[in-house]
C-alpha cells in the first residue's frame, strides 16, 4: 500500500493534457508562453562550456547564495548569512516538501489555508502529519486569525502561509503579519512561508516577506523560486531560507534526498542575479500583463476577483452558468478552446465557489486570442 | 526536533572540503575530473535556445523515456513501457528516496546491506521505517542469503540492493539473482535496486540488472543515473524504472515532491541516448582507468581488493598503519595530499576493516600524480 492511495493526478497535469488534446489556449498550469532571458541562457551555457558540470556543494554554489543574500538585503532589509541560512533546491515544491519531511513527525498537526497549492496536503500526509484545514474568507481570501487560534492544539507544529497567494492572487498585509508574529511566539510554531511569487505584487503594494520580521523568521522556512519569476519554470530551481538552527536540520534531509542541485544552472543564475534590474523590473512587467488581461476581458460575462499578486487571475462565471467549476473548466477547454483551473481543486473537500483561475503569464497575442474566445460566451 | 537529530554531514562533503582545504588530490567523493561530452552540452544548449525552458511533463519528457526504453531493450532484453514504467528524477539519490517515501510506512522494515551508500539508512529513518542491517562478507563483499532469510519478519517490506556496488566495486551474480527471486516470491518483498553504475562493469562481466528478471522486476524499483555514467554528476539527472502498478503510486509522491525535472537537460540527454555508442563504450573506458590506476599503484604498500564494477577501488593499508580508517584517511589527505573515503563511514556502527575507497574516475595525469604521492608512503 502506498502512502497516498487515494490521490489522483495533479490538476495541472490533467488540465494541461486536456488543453493539448483540444488544442486549447492553455491558461491553466502556471507557466509563461514566452521564453526566459537570452542573456541568462548564455550564462548557463557558458558555465557548461567552462566545465562546471560536476556536483555543486550540497547547500548550493556559494556565489549564488551570496547573490541571494544581497537581494534579500536590498528588498527586505534583512541580513542573511549565505553560509548557514540558504539552501538551493530543485524548485520551490521540493523546498516545501523538504521542510515538512524534516520537521513533521507522525501525528503532528500542520495548519493549511484553503484554497491551497495542491502539494501541501499530500506533503503533510506522506510524512504522517495531520493537515488542519482552514478556509480563507470568500471572496477576499483573507485569514480569519480567530479561527486559526481556535484550531491550535498541543499537537500543532507548523503553519503554512503563501503570499502572493496561489490560486487567488491575495497578499498578506501588515495586520496579518502582526497576528502571525503573536501566534508564533505564543505557541512556538514553525512557519513555512511559500513566497515563490515574491516579485509579482501589484498596485504599489509591498511584498511582506517573512524575512522582514525577525521574530517570525527565527521560526521559519521561506521558500522562493527562480522558475516562477525568471520565466524558466522548466529549470526547476529554487531555494529555502531559514535560520541556522533550522537550516542545519533541513540540510540533513536534503543531503540524502537529492544531495545537490544542477551546477551550470546555479552558475548562470548567480551571474544573472548580479544585476538587480533583472528582478526589480518584474512587478511592472507582470502588472502590465494583469492589467492588459483585465482590459481585454472587459465586456465579457466573466467577473474578475481582485488580484494583488502572483500571475493568476480568478474569475466568477455566475453570469454564464450554474455548473460546478470542474465541469465548467472542462467545457471551457473543449467548447471554447481556453483552459483554466477550477479553484475547487485546491480544496480537500472540493468546496466550489464557482470560480476559475486563469494564468496571465502569456504573450499579449495569446491573451488577446484567449479574450476573444472568452468574450464569445 | 528534526527527524535526523543525530545525523552529521555526509562524508562526501566532509572529505571534499578537507581535500580543498589541504589542496589534496581529491579521490574521495565520486565524480570525474574530466568534462562531459561537448556534443551533449551543445544538445542541451540547443534545447535552451529553442525555448524548451518550461515545465516538462511530470513523469519526464516522452522522447527521453522512449530512448531509455530502447536502451533497456538493447542491453537487458526487456520491453518496458515508457509511458507507464519510467519516471525521470533529479538524480539517482532522489529516485531512491522517493521509492522509500512512497511505500515505507512507520514500522516497516527495510533490509540494507553494509557497507551501504550513506543515504539509504537516513532515507528509511525519515520515513519512520526500520533499517535492518546485514553486513556483506569481508573482503569479497558478498551477500549471505541465509542471513537474509534469518532477518526476515512479518514487517519486512523492502530489500535494497546495489550492483555494481558502491563503495566496494562488487557485483551481483546469477546465484544472487536466483536467491533474490525466490525470496521476493516467498515474502512478497519490494526490491529497490540501485544500479547507477550499470555501465561500469569490467573484465567482460555482464551487469545483472533486475530488469533482466521479470519475476523480480514486477516488485521492483530500479534506479539509474545519467550523471554517474555520462560524466556530469552536477546535472543531477536520473530515473526510476518500475512496473506500472508501482510507478503509478511513485508518481503520486513525485508529482508533489518536485513535480518535474530540468527540461533542457532532458532534451539533451534524449538526443544523446539516440547513439548507443555513447553508453556501449563506457565499460571499456572505465576498465582502462581501473587497470591504469592499479598498474600505477603496483609497488605501493597499499593492497587492492577486487573491483569488478563502479568507479571505485578499495585498498587495504595494513602494511602502512594500524590506525582506524577515518584517522588514516584524514592523515592521507593532510600529510600526503590525496583524499579518499574511509569505508567505515558506510557502516551504521562504524565497522572498520581498515580499508579506504579511491575514485578512479580521473584523468590519467591525476591518477599518475596521486599514485606518485601514495607510493611515497
Ligand atoms: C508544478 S505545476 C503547477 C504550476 C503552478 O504552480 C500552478 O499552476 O499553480
Ligand atoms: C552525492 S555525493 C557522493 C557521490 C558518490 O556517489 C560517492 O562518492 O559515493
Amino acid at each position: 500500500m502506498s502512502k497516498l492511495p487515494h490521490t489522483g493526478t495533479t490538476i495541472f497535469s490533467v488540465m494541461s493534457a486536456l488543453a493539448a488534446e483540444h488544442k486549447a489556449i492553455n491558461l491553466s498550469q502556471g507557466f509563461p508562453d514566452y521564453d526566459c532571458s537570452d542573456e541568462l541562457k548564455e550564462m548557463v551555457n557558458h558555465a557548461m562550456q567552462q566545465g562546471h558540470n560536476q556536483y555543486a556543494p550540497m547547500p548550493g554554489l556559494m556565489q549564488l547564495r551570496t547573490a541571494i543574500a544581497a537581494k534579500i538585503r536590498g528588498l527586505y532589509q534583512q541580513t542573511i548569512n549565505p553560509d548557514t541560512d540558504i539552501t538551493i533546491t530543485p524548485g520551490g515544491t521540493y523546498a516545501i516538501y523538504t521542510a515538512i519531511a524534516t520537521f513533521i513527525h507522525p501525528g503532528d498537526e500542520v495548519i493549511i489555508f484553503e484554497p491551497a497549492y495542491d502539494s501541501y496536503i499530500p506533503n503533510v500526509l506522506v510524512n504522517g502529519g495531520v493537515p488542519v484545514l482552514i478556509p480563507l474568507s470568500f471572496p477576499e481570501y483573507r485569514i480569519d486569525w480567530q479561527e486559526v487560534r481556535r484550531k491550535i492544539t498541543p499537537r500543532t507544529r507548523m503553519i503554512m502561509i503563501n503570499t502572493p497567494h496561489n490560486p487567488t492572487g491575495s497578499i498578506l498585509r501588515e495586520e496579518d503579519m502582526t497576528e502571525l508574529e503573536k501566534l508564533v511566539a505564543e505557541h512556538n510554531l514553525l512557519v513555512l512561508s511559500d513566497e515563490v511569487y515574491e516579485h509579482l505584487v501589484f498596485d504599489g503594494a509591498r511584498h511582506l516577506s517573512v524575512l522582514r520580521y525577525p521574530e517570525i523568521y527565527k521560526n521559519s522556512f521561506v521558500v522562493f523560486s527562480f522558475g516562477k519569476v525568471f520565466h524558466n519554470t522548466g529549470w526547476k530551481m529554487g531555494y529555502c531560507v531559514a535560520p541556522e538552527h533550522l537550516t542545519k536540520e533541513y540540510r540533513k534531509v536534503h543531503q540524502y534526498l537529492c544531495f545537490s542541485v544542477n551546477t551550470p544552472m546555479q552558475y548562470g543564475l548567480a551571474e544573472f542575479l548580479e544585476t538587480p534590474a533583472h528582478y526589480l523590473e518584474l512587478p511592472a512587467f507582470y502588472q502590465q500583463k494583469r492589467d492588459y488581461f483585465l482590459e481585454l476581458m472587459n465586456g465579457s460575462r466573466f467577473t474578475p476577483l481582485a488580484s494583488q499578486g502572483s500571475y493568476f487571475q480568478l474569475m466568477r462565471y455566475d453570469q454564464i452558468s450554474t455548473e460546478g467549476d470542474k465541469e465548467f473548466a472542462i467545457r471551457l477547454t473543449k467548447e471554447f478552446g481556453v483552459a483554466a483551473i477550477p479553484v475547487s481543486a485546491f480544496y480537500h473537500d472540493g468546496k466550489d465557489d464557482r470560480v476559475i483561475r486563469f494564468c496571465f503569464a502569456k504573450k499579449e497575442t495569446t491573451l488577446e486570442q484567449a479574450a476573444t474566445r472568452l468574450k464569445k460566451i
